[in-house]
């Protein structure tokens, strides 16, 4: 009876079937940035009483999926995450799944996700996971480093003016007003009336300039060198090893990549 | 210091940077399937021992996670998998994401990694995971009822010949043979040798029809009317909602289809 | 010195530079339409001085091009022009150029374009070419014959809208307003209000239905039998062949596919 | 009767047919290239009793059309041309149809194909033109000036070795042997073997070295200075213009290149 199913075969046209498989493979020779976001997150972080504006475990859970994530594709040379939203940067030249974008997309949130639901007893220890954490993905191509550049550039820009807006936004509710009010008293306000409003409501001066650095500027990962000072008989020597790293910098300014050329170097 | 980010933020040119992003859109009209596939899953299986050629808890697994896509994607209409692999059959005018080929694989891709990795311990109490598992995806469109069955039918008739292949392998194996020994042994075969392999390799007749059907014929996952018998003072009555199944069912013929017509109904 | 080139062969990298070729292929088992619209033909009809608000030569011209399209192009199997702006239907499973949209879309506009240079003469024997005529296109996918019959219907209904507009305008223009005024004057007017305009300014009841056919309907070009009276010893027989033919038929009720089911037959 | 079709408006669904439509856009910031092919240009040179294996008026021809093409589209910075294939490079930020490959494809392939239909007469008085001419075109992008370079230099490498097969099969047939015989004879023969050949069948030394540069190199065309001496009162000055040029160049050396650098100038 089963075998009736090769006496089908014949009947089932599977280079037919199959013709309608179509690649779109991502421009050779250019730059792919695979961003990824939260699905759901807003309610993801209320179901687990995430702190408000920034909590600092799951952003710091966020940061060890990308950094397995760089350990994982070794043609990623660079990531940069600001909340529930991370982008991975593959090198110019990268081959992986012949630069199929759905192959590509798919398998960096798919082991992102995996890594983020197996590692949440690690940062969450005291508590459930009552949803399960997922992510929708995207590759856009960039055919230079001035391009890749000013694409990272606009990501750090958003998550400084999201989380300037969204400290005096819980400041203002912690403070009595309601969520309606707390939006209309913000809306228009330029940045120098934020941290003005910011300073008067902590009573702290520069209070921004006070904040965490991952807050204010999302977080870097990439590959570094270690050096480890080993002490042995003959003195002190350094021993160094690559390692993926997670900074807090300002990857507006050149200094960042000046200091680290090898980040986006093209002959790699 | 950090607010200088705001002064940058002319520099960055963000409507040009996010003009380089490009949805590719899933043709209006046509049924979507997502596939989805494991990555390195010969090494997951090894480094998790699952049983050869099949693991039935395996297997299951996979059925729960594509059971928990159903039930979170409401316009996934079928699924049917088979080893790592599954395909998600979404409904001819489905605006999920609004069809975007990216958000529709990633959000499902991810989704179903996350089950995966949180359900292990239920399928697998006694077996830590060692590898974090992913997959790929990918999507392609069909445009007519005929074409998608036939699809559908494609990947019953690669279980089917995998399945027979592969149970006669490692038969073979453990009966002494070198994995290239099996394999050499098995170049070329048809059908008909195989079944009397199979039959003379365990001394029961027509061994491969007492495989569990799972394992012919894959895992088909689709909602269905559950009818409960109630029991009340009026006497007994049946009370029926929709659940989502999981059957192993033959669904290259007719039969299937024309017992289930709501799976394809182009008019839901 | 020219034989330097085949030194300089390998620092070039053939097959690098031809791997940036991407082939666009239109999905299968779809119709395909390739619609060519003029390029700068407001322009090109003030040069020529076309008759206002139709020119029944222009008209000729574009259709004389239609019909060699559907001689040369054996996938075609219907045609709808109307004003500069042409649709040609190909057949579901037309395997022209392998379905590659570049070089569908830009082969017919080729071969149109130089059809309309070389026909021009025919239909305007007093007129020398001033400028040269050229046509943009772009390809669509159709999943179904009801959506095809929906974009062929769009289009009609394009054309009378248009039509009783523009008949309206030049009406008025030549009734010594402005176009500016003309244009005013128009604004917001239902068809009824158009019809009724149209009756006073030229003392003719039901003048809209006066106007040729081609102007209203535009133009539909497709393969018909043409049965010849043929008079000979045995008596006179009829004696068919397929030919191209150009009506001006009302394409958006039933009547015209039920009178023509070879145009859009699946099977052929 | 004709006014029926605006109650069938609101049955034709305008939105969603339009929706079908897919603008593919090419990258930003990349060089573009059209290239386009003749279809059947076989038979037309045969129609046309073209010489072989280079026939000059068909290349003038085909060269005016491309001078043509460059004025037309001012956004086409160089084109290189051989045989009855031309590609043209579009500057690296052009906006020429918001980048949509069709558009740009159908338009400069519609416009070459009524410049070669309209020239006709002007490069072959003598000649009836008993074909329509017509040329298929795609688009493809290259993110760098190296990138552009060695797509030109790949066609004229192609233009060379397609030349010097040619001369020598023609030259073959000429003196006696068959078509299938020359095909034979040349079979795996290198560059300096097919030298010797042309020495040796024509008694010239050097004899491919004789033959017009344009068989051996092609044609390049683009914008340059032109210089007029103007003797006026005060003396002779030099009066310099824009205009498109045709040359005969080694475009795969740098030479070319640095003596003309506005040509792939990015800033432009």
């Amino acid at each position: 009876e089963l075998d009736q199913f090769c006496d089908d075969l014949n009947k089932t046209r599977p280079e037919y079937v199959k013709s309608f498989q179509y690649e779109s493979r991502l421009m050779l020779s250019t730059w792919i940035v695979v961003r990824i976001d939260g699905c759901h997150f807003h309610r993801f972080s209320d179901v687990h009483e995430f702190e408000k504006p920034n909590d600092a475990q799951a952003l710091n859970l966020m940061n060890a999926c990308a950094v397995a994530v760089l350990e994982e594709f070794r043609d990623v040379v660079f990531a940069y995450g600001v909340s529930d939203e991370y982008s991975f940067v593959l090198k110019k030249d990268s081959q992986l799944y012949q630069r199929c974008a759905s192959e590509i997309v798919s398998s960096v949130v798919s082991f992102f996700s995996s890594t983020y639901t197996m590692s949440w007893n690690e940062f969450f220890p005291q508590k459930e996971m009552k949803h399960l954490p997922y992510f929708d993905g995207r590759a856009v191509c960039y055919p230079s480093i001035e391009i890749i550049k000013d694409y990272l550039a606009w990501r750090q820009v958003d998550c400084h003016i999201n989380n300037q807006y969204n400290t005096c936004f819980w400041l203002l509710v912690k403070s009595g007003k309601s969520k309606s009010d707390a939006q209309s008293y913000l809306k228009g306000t330029q940045t120098q009336e934020k941290n003005e409003l910011l300073d008067r409501l902590t009573g702290i001066i520069n209070y921004y300039n006070t904040l965490p650095p991952m807050f204010c500027l999302g977080s870097s990962v990439f590959w570094d060198k270690e050096t480890k000072r080993v002490d042995n008989e003959e003195g002190a020597t350094g021993k160094s090893r690559r390692i993926v790293v997670v900074g807090h910098c300002n990857i507006i300014e050149t200094g960042f990549w000046e200091a680290h050329p090898q980040i986006l170097d093209e002959k790699v």
